[in-house]
């Protein structure tokens, strides 16, 4: 209810930057899938920070460890219980903090709501939960990869940079090609531009991630209240700093007529366009899943910024400590576990619903 | 899990547009709420087809009948049960379509799905199912009246025409002052003009509706995996024909720096602007709460187009029975009424995060 | 959470008992199964009033009406709602208890817990709800027969009178036979004779019902938090007046050694003794699954007892209305009911739980 | 669904006895309870194997270490994560079990329901995973504590060796004052002399444990499908070993009459007598919750029996490694901690069911 996502396949986290570590338990993970650990850890280093020079250059290795739930290379059906130690606390980076409400943060609602805080690195709202969802997601990656689903993220705009062109066009296998994760180079080198001058300035900056999902059956996504796409937004908007989310036409379909918006089926069972986005009545018809995401900037910037204190009290408040110039790059292996995740457990629910 | 909505206060609806009826369940709402069962009419009557010249023009009553929950005057904290009958049911409309699949519909999807399909009205996939959802939501509005929580939905644009006011420019008492309930009459009158004549040719167009919850108590949403803008977010999903959804300063905001973006604090804890949409780490802070919704154009078009039948056979079709031209105007209520069901629900939980 | 059972196949009911009617959704049952809903109304018969000499001799037809989910003989996978109207109300044979507490019944807890009651026929406490129970048990008998499992309950005793008789011996067609429910003609006419022995008393007496399921498949059932035996207990616990549950050697287990209790293996993977009740680590090991359920007995009797009124004054109260003199006849289709429910919610939970 | 307990206070577990480690998540802890983890830590002493010479001889630490939602000794509401890792893992003891179905152990039900098992140690299906309940058990204690809910469970019986006094002529700080834990003396001994003769008999034996739970507040527990003996009985048969559960009369309830069986109530709202055992209707009437559970003897035994593989041969097996010859001393502070997982649930639940 607080900290699980899943209906089947259920995700429970916990841990703070600060504690001893983060953590989770995967529960509803089928038997007898083979996994690859060390597919996990490589997209835990896609998320980590300190890859590249415009990220945060915080140094933390984030090695997860697997507790239970996988023997001798299979997953036996079991919860999946798995811990990623903190190592490299820096405590002391937050000390002034302690009772100062950094401006759109998590700081002030959390002591409203809870009466008191873990103040260090933000607590439970740091995104450094995201790497958890990075784990399971990539374990969720491989259970659906046995029906060949294949879920591609990528950066689409950083700011006011926009990459235009339609995803179809692009060759998802030169994502990882550069830092800022936009197969289309030449928008990536714009990007990267964009961002380093951003980070020169002791500011931040915004961008949207374009999720592609595909090879999806027809099928998946319960209608009414756990449609397809409800389930991705509802998770997408769960990282930090979303605050949008549209699939298939999205806000431009708002604009659009029904006889520009409607999908033709040809005689396949394909359609021609494909503005529903592949979902339709909430349900999977089986054309791409696509869906853009976006990021607002990081609220911690390296500028003076007027705050109030615990008690009320006008203050200043100067960015301190190591942090991302832009969220993007390294939220794109986020929305692709949280993808994955959504899609394994609806195709696992999908199994329940004809006799 | 399919047809349920909330985690305290849930909703559970049942229901085709040509059974006996619809009706839901609304479950683990508290005792002790004096309802006004006239006020939940009368929002159902803003959803009711019939009620304006840019709307279906199918007459249904539809009469919510309470079965249980409810004691002189009261509710008992026992599950409330209602019930809507299926009055103005004209299956024969729907005849031609037993096993030709609509463009962009949800026929093609059911009946892969399931094996099996209601093809009469669109059967469980049709919008009659809103309707559960304006009872549900109109008591629910009632429970945080009682905390001053107000919610007021408008339309904010048709196709093109956008309604630019800031919300706090407007007022939101004359919403229900034109047909297409847009608070700026001038707005309001171009988006009628333009539904008409898109009605003329036959077609269907798309707009967004605007939500802003005011009121809202600090500490409403559970930080993680049920964030309050992501409940909602998963709740707007659910609307049929909703495509995307954005909160505070939206997509905008990803085109933006931390240092214009972040809110900066007053003294009183409030903030000077409020592009965080009134959730900072998924809780509520107290300012207004406000998202805007995005609607495709109703697939139903009164024109011939392409598409197949279930045995794969190119045929054509054409709209008959009586659709809406444009679902924004209806689709008011409905907004409001999920918004009230997961502020309901969020605070009935915030009543158990601190001893 | 509080008007729902089960995981995928949910049930969520409503209703008091003089309020328009009861009813629920069922929620999560598979498309396609064939539905035979005379069927249906034949188990409520079994349950409703006034059937035999020795049940409370009010009258209600009971008739279920089904509004969704069923077309053309099949369920679509939609949620099912259904409703069973209340239409042999006689409030006012409940004025007298207006405000006062009838001993071991829910009068006071209601009032304690919610602040306000419907005490017209015990509200949502009566055991009327558990019609809604019988509805639903009676289409998941219809999906798990699809496999072939066989739910047989019947009356193990009533008082002291047992009947000893190893469940195996007995020919389980012969339950119907009389209207104690008791497949044993000989025990069932001392248990018919003690009964209305009791009744002239003006008192009540309780019993015991044990249920059997057979030709249960291996693996159903979930270790660790969703035990088999643990959720059909927790079911059979929510039934009215249910003291106790015991599966396999139960009670009499704790007395025994682990060279008498084991059962060993045959060859054929079934096991020469079943004091294990047809679940080992809480799944079903494919042998026969029984228990036994306490009934206490029924706290309305008709005669004189000291009570308390709303405002904590000593009063008397005198059972008036029409009441059973024993639970256990008409409990027998409700045990199996809730039995069909669990199991037919854990098969198709355990079709999601091996890759 | 598969590895979790409760509704708002929700434990879930991870784990099998030959990983890195057990442990698990407790979400919905509420923030600000002041917790002692020493005293927590004494709780997991207490079930703790080598204790006494009358349970298993081997020895694990089971050291719990807390990863978050704890900061400066007090809960901050973010969900708590903890793990005990394993010590003593003895995975050659096991070894000659690779492939042998040990007779009423959970060996066959997972093989075949999963297709893969972890056979070290009994895997999952190990009452090791008892520890982590112990520990959320403990804090649960804990926060009902606050409220001065207090909870004492004791052996109430070995094998054929009942102790026959009523709970109330008991005095709980005795139960640990002896190493079966029975407050009673005179019984404590024989109990004792009895686990020891059936130890070297290489032999098992089963007994019962009861539990009183007092002052419960009024009100706890939610009728229909939540009542409070349900949530009780579910989580009591979630123990491994547990054959029955029973509260108030129980089974003794179903040979008695109304007139006998009915609780008298004070002027003060108290009953005269408590055969109902604190719950009316599924919820708690303000008196002494208990009930007894029944636990069969373990199945592990040092002598030989007849028993298949995973082959489907016959072949015969001998207990080796250390296993407890009776389960109940050790399983009392497990009745405890589940006692405290459910009543802190229906706690927190309480106060959202009333505005």
């Amino acid at each position: 209810m607080f900290n699980s996502l899943g209906n089947i396949l259920k995700l429970t986290t916990f841990g703070e930057s600060h504690g001893l570590g983060i953590g989770g338990v995967i529960d509803g993970f089928p038997a007898g899938v083979e996994v690859d650990l060390d597919a996990v850890q490589k997209e835990l280093d896609r998320r980590k920070p300190g890859q590249s020079k415009i990220v945060t250059q915080r140094k933390e290795p984030d090695t997860v460890e697997f507790f239970s739930g996988i023997f001798e290379g299979k997953t036996t059906g079991t919860s999946i219980g798995f811990v990623i130690k903190n190592t490299n606390q820096k405590s002391k980076d937050y000390n002034h903090n302690t009772n100062v409400y950094r401006p759109s943060h998590a700081d002030f609602t959390y002591d409203k709501k809870y009466g008191i805080r873990d103040y260090r690195g933000g607590g439970r709202s740091s995104a450094r939960e995201t790497a958890n969802w990075v784990v399971a997601g990539a374990l969720a990656k491989q259970l659906i990869a046995s029906i060949n689903i294949d879920i591609n993220a990528f950066t689409s705009s950083v700011g006011d940079i926009f990459m235009e062109k339609p995803y179809q066009d692009l060759d998802f296998s030169k994502t990882e090609s550069n830092i800022v994760r936009c197969p289309d180079a030449e928008s990536a080198e714009k990007m990267i531009t964009r961002i380093q001058q951003i980070k020169k300035e002791g500011d931040t900056i915004g961008g949207t991630i374009t999720c592609v999902a595909q090879n999806i059956p027809v099928g998946l996504g319960e209608p009414i209240f756990n449609k397809l796409h409800a389930a991705l937004g509802q998770a997408m908007l769960s990282i930090n700093a979303v605050k949008g989310f549209e699939f298939g036409s999205g806000f431009c379909g708002a604009k659009m007529k029904g006889s520009e918006h409607n999908d033709i089926f040809k005689a396949d069972g394909t359609t021609e366009s494909n503005l529903s986005g592949g979902v339709q009545g909430g349900i999977s018809n089986g054309m791409d899943v696509y869906f853009r995401v976006a990021f607002k900037p990081v609220a911690t910037i390296m500028q003076n910024q007027q705050t109030i204190n615990s008690e009320g009290e006008l203050t200043e408040i100067h960015g301190k400590g190591r942090h991302d110039p832009c969220v993007v790059p390294r939220a794109v292996p986020i929305v692709e576990a949280l993808t994955a995740l959504v899609l394994a457990d609806f195709y696992l629910l999908n199994r329940t619903r004809k006799i």
